[in-house]
């Protein structure tokens, strides 16, 4: 485990771990956090596809709360068009990286104060998810 | 078709058709523009299935341009923490409304001004297919 990238949007740690280890628990941590994750799209392969372009392996987990999506939707309903809150496990540069956008700082264009302490209750939920992620890795 | 909400991080119309027509035209309009639909999250069903509740019938399309974004990736490779972009597809207030949200205000966040541009034009074909499912149900 290293220390956080310096990113505005986003928490993102490297982890030594294999890339499905680091996937396996990543998902388990955000559903003990409460997170189902909505859909995963694995960019390497979709690239591959779609360009026949070689890039590292790379997913995203849509990663949604639907206590605090529900929540939210009801407070603005356009809200939809900034869910559901990305989780990353990707390589580069001969680490592996483990990550979860910063839904505070993504909501903030939003400008809705209602939503700020929302936003940070997710960020604390997303920030553990990770961390466990890097803390599973170091045992 | 109406005039355009007034979002800061989405462009949203509301539009006189069905939900399965506006999904089918959306799709269809984000495929002429270059955009792949990676998932699909219907989140009426989830939130019925996870908290009981009744919910409008609200789609999120999540769309993705694979130059684009590839291009975009190179740059930042932390950026898949804010990919796709979605687009929406929901019902309130008795209307229907489609929309996109807004890549250049979501990127704003990034800082990186090499993305400027890159972001303009997603907003650009995401704005064309959503004005082509209220064109579409005008006729």
């Amino acid at each position: 485990m290293q220390a956080p990238q310096d990113l505005d949007y986003g928490y993102v740690l490297s982890v030594d771990d294999s890339f499905e280890n680091a996937v396996e628990r990543l998902e388990a941590g955000l559903k003990s956090e409460g997170f189902g994750v909505l859909c995963k799209i694995d960019i390497q392969a979709k690239l591959n596809e779609k360009l026949g372009v070689e890039f590292p392996r790379y997913l995203i987990l849509g990663a949604c709360n639907p206590s605090l999506a529900h929540q939210a939707l009801q407070h603005d309903i356009d809200l939809g068009l900034l869910l559901p809150c990305n989780a990353v496990v990707y390589e580069g540069a001969g680490k592996l990286f483990v990550g979860a956008v910063d839904a505070a700082n993504m909501l903030a264009i939003v400008g809705n104060p209602v939503m700020e302490p929302m936003a940070r209750e997710v960020n604390r939920r997303l920030r553990r998810a990770v961390d466990g992620v890097a803390a599973g890795a170091a045992k």
